[in-house]
């Protein structure tokens, strides 16, 4: 860990929806100190430079950098010389915005001429010009520079220029997405880099000007190491901002304020990734301790019904409110019909629904402390007297989070229990232990939520899948605990009428869509919830027809999968069979899984049990 | 032209979306002779395969193909031997099915023998075992197969097969996107070859995987040369179906109806372009005669006026129907108020808006006979005796084009004004034409746009643009005739928020959000217009400081456009200045548009255009 003072957290306006009042004043919420001017922010803005100065400063944000010039650098004339005088013009805006830093990025003119000495010498003189006025220039290689594409021969023409007013600008995104490296960054003289930006990105094939344009992310949320390239920046010495620069088709729409809160979370992690701020250690997740459906009084017996076909028992009632706790193995789920709580006011928004998650954690002072330093919002519900005060913490789209830590005895999940009237011990039945908890998430914030499940609590995203749903495309993506403890799949539609895009719109947004449980004996399951009512989802006989091909079953397997409405699938670490439950209220429905090895969650089997699900 | 009877015209399931049921009937309804049963709809579908074959018989459907059967050739033990078992098991299926054809692919496994000859070895057993049961077996090159990804490979390892059971079968997208050469599939024997799968792709570089799986559509969508592929493919002496077969994120949530018909009209189009089938040519598009806008008496007067402060002036009366004709120069707007009429429907749904665009065309009986072949609906309004029967086609969103022919006196556009008593000439304002009609498309629909004027009108895409609005990301794309004529931009953006997003939502579907009229001094229009009342869109100052360091004008020029909101830009063809409207109840607006050689939109405006416009 370096020992800092904190620098400034900046960011581009470009990263941010709407006209540049709403953006600074969505940096300046989310608590960034300093934005980054994108030029056609200003220029589609009806105020001048010194309006935006004032703007700025009264919502206490520096403004770090004006940017982007282009084009400037080994023109030949007469563009050279216009280029000058195009640079002035820049600098009279950047005095009345009152920075003293422009971002000059590398040529992409076909006619720009391949000479960095020429290059050094227009920016020495363009620095020059700055420098009369009390300015800087900072030379930046973008990853798509028709003659300078890369940091080191940036830093080689800047050396060349030798002039104090000019520097380096270094960028993640520019650097990585070329696989360029990172680690000689930290042997530059940190006074001469004038600015650093991060991005981070999905790895993707495809040419780096549209990866860069439209699937650039912020650090975190996507899959290139941006924590050590900031880590080697600061090596270096580099002590001024460090600022974000995304360009993403779904933030260009998204809420300006939700977006820069996400913004802040990423930079933050990045800081403690690179070493430069620290962050309460990561708790360990142990898996979930409850979910808890926010009801009425109608609802909960009808949920009630339900799980009772699924082996569960009514085992507790609330000492002070109107909360029931069923239970079966080690599987807790809390039915809260109490008037003038979060609960109802979830009930009166998105009807019968999971309304929250309590987790499990080693430590939940420490799960707290992070996600306080990692800008989430708390939550305290109201409690009778010697009622257990649970931690709780809004995810990314206001969902519940309760952490529950190990108490004096060690027991990590049982303590929140004595706020309850336990009538009888949990039953054995067939289901174990919640296996997942599967989420649809609104259009446009898959990036939101891998970034806060990675972050807080270290979830880790793994392979995407795409899933043919009958009206549309599915992306599936599991955040997984380093130990396979806690498991969220997440899944995204991008049209409204796919099952997950119907969910989202009628749930009003993100939401737990299904629970899975596990068992060791999933026939016996069959067996034993049928006898008690449920009606399993019914899957078409030809699957199990194409099943036998692909795996080559044993018929009287195929049988036994076929009666069941068992679903099959193979991975590398073996089998793994389930069955869902029909919907409660199109809400949510019931998986249960049993893993013979098998790690995944049988993606191949969704897209059946989607058209299943759609023919109701 | 080939001489030829019509060859079966066939789909592939995997275009349309829904369950199989829903696919077959839009397949039927919109004339498909076939349908490709892609397994996975097979799989998800409750019917059994010889349900399925009565279903597409009753709606009059062979089935073409089976497919695909992957993984299969040159496999090591001991899956080469459970290969020939899962074949069995689907032949099984083809037989209930009633098709005698499968598509194998080239292998995608790592463990796949890069050996020729054991692929053929291993194709031909799977041959004798199917003709043994009267079945076909066809071979497809993968363009990312693990060994075999041309048609040449696949073509020598049939050779080596030497088996009548097997064939070949070749997919446009797997050639042209590896820009392979097609020319010498007419050299094969044309009973070799199996099947032949057509697919367009725009331009992309990106992974051929992903391009395939996300990014194909239909012939005359995209920017391959499909209809050489197939000319190429006939050559042989092929003479069996001709299917399509595109994987595509927008097709699978389009309702399989409408995607349909876009399928069978590129088809044609294909067809047309190989010479398999005649189409009658294309007529020659001279611009637009007149555009109708549907109106209510109130707004009507309101839009009357609104004109007026724009030149233009009350030039005719309907003889029969509430209509009135506005005129300047050579720009005719129709204000149609007729009750009980499809003006007064579109009214209904859409309040006040363009109605229907009427085209001027060299022949309009030959445009028609051509709209007829290619799938468009006629449409035809009820009229007064001896009034003008104009023609009319539905454009792919039901917009209504009328199609306006020369008379015999060799006046293409004056004849349908004989429905209208005449009250004064029409003024000579700054107006003399319109330069374009833009129109703002519904999410997921500019495939179905360019098709349809593509094929229709010979309408060419132009490179598409995207631009920022400050709600999202818009994509914009011109269609225009061969001598420009004719041009039609044409916007679409993902996100509700932004002003074509909420245009769209708000007019309830696709339709004109601009009409662009063309003057010799734009700075006289201004003042012209400003006298009568209009009110110009205000752009801020930031954009013409902008302006004057890019361009390097000079400062009395800046001034004139800042003092009169005219927009500049500048293209390989000369300069451009445009000004805007304010918008009329936020359904459309007008813009004034003087072209010194350039032929652009000023796409590097839009975005100042469209802040402007947001902020109101």
């Amino acid at each position: 860990m370096l020992n800092l003072p904190r620098l400034p957290r900046s960011i581009a306006t470009v990263c941010l929806s709407g006209h540049l009042l709403d953006k600074l004043e969505a940096a300046a919420a989310a608590g960034f100190d300093g934005v980054e001017i994108f030029e056609n922010d200003l220029l589609t803005y009806e105020g001048s430079p010194a309006e935006i100065r004032r703007l700025a400063e009264d919502l206490g944000l520096a403004i770090t950098i004006f940017q982007p010039f282009r084009d400037f650098e080994a023109m030949p004339e007469p563009q050279r010389a216009r280029n000058m005088d195009r640079a002035e013009r820049k600098f009279d805006v950047m005095q009345a915005l009152g920075t003293d830093l422009v971002l000059v990025c590398s040529n992409t003119q076909e006619v720009a001429i391949d000479d960095d000495a020429r290059a050094a010498a227009d920016l020495a003189e363009m620095a020059e010009r700055a420098a009369k006025r009390g300015l800087r220039v900072g030379y930046e290689a973008l990853a798509w520079g028709r003659n300078v594409s890369r940091w080191k021969h940036a830093w080689k023409i800047v050396q060349m220029a030798g002039h104090d007013s000019l520097g380096l600008i270094v960028d993640s995104f520019h650097t990585l997405s070329l696989g360029d490296e990172h680690a000689g960054i930290a042997e530059l003289p940190g006074e001469k880099i004038f600015f650093v930006q991060l991005a981070d990105a999905p790895r993707l094939s495809m040419d780096v000007l549209s990866w860069s344009r439209h699937f650039r992310n912020y650090p975190g949320q996507g899959d290139l190491d941006v924590g050590g390239f900031l880590g080697s920046v600061m090596k270096s010495g580099y002590r001024g901002p460090i600022s974000l620069e995304v360009f993403n088709d779904d933030f260009r729409e998204a809420p300006a304020r939700l977006n820069a809160r996400d913004a802040l979370r990423s930079l933050i992690l990045a800081e403690s990734q690179a070493g430069v701020a620290e962050l309460p250690a990561l708790a360990k997740c142990e898996g979930v301790a409850f979910l808890e459906f926010a009801v009425d009084v109608a609802a909960r017996t009808r949920l009630g019904g339900f799980l009772e076909t699924l082996g569960f028992r009514l085992c507790g009632r609330h000492r002070s409110k109107d909360v029931l706790l069923y239970r079966q193995g080690g599987i807790n789920l809390v039915l809260n019909a109490e008037q003038d709580s979060a609960a109802a006011e979830h009930f009166q928004l998105h009807g019968p629904s999971v309304c929250a998650m309590a987790l499990k954690v080693d430590d939940a002072a420490r799960a707290l402390a992070r996600a306080r330093a990692l800008q989430c919002s708390e939550w305290q519900e109201h409690r009778g007297v010697d009622e257990k005060a649970l931690p709780g913490i809004r995810a990314t789209d206001g969902t519940l989070i309760l952490l529950i830590g190990p108490d004096g005895d060690g027991d990590s999940s049982l303590s929140w229990q004595n706020d309850f009237h336990m009538l009888e011990d949990a039953p054995e039945g067939p289901l174990a232990q919640i296996d997942h908890v599967a989420q649809a998430l609104p259009t446009g914030s898959m990036d939101s939520f891998v970034l806060f499940w990675r972050a807080v609590f270290g979830l880790e995203p793994q392979q995407a899948f795409e899933i043919a749903d009958p009206q549309g495309l599915i992306r599936s993506r599991a955040m997984i605990s380093p130990d396979g403890a806690l498991r969220l799949p997440l899944n995204i539609s991008e049209s409204r009428k796919t099952s997950t895009g119907r969910f989202v719109t009628a749930f009003a947004g993100a939401g737990v869509h299904h629970v899975a449980f596990d068992t060791q004996d999933i026939f016996a399951a069959v067996q034993d919830f049928r006898a008690k009512g449920l009606r399993t989802l019914q899957i078409p006989p030809n699957y199990y027809d194409d099943l036998g091909a692909r795996w080559g079953l044993e018929d009287d397997m195929l049988a036994r999968l076929r009666e069941h409405d068992v679903l099959y699938d193979r991975d590398a670490g073996g089998e793994l069979f389930q069955f869902y439950s029909h919907a409660f209220d199109s809400r949510f429905f019931f998986e249960v899984i049993e893993r013979r090895g098998a790690q995944g969650f049988g993606a191949a089997n969704a897209s059946v049990r989607m058209a299943a699900q759609a023919r109701g």
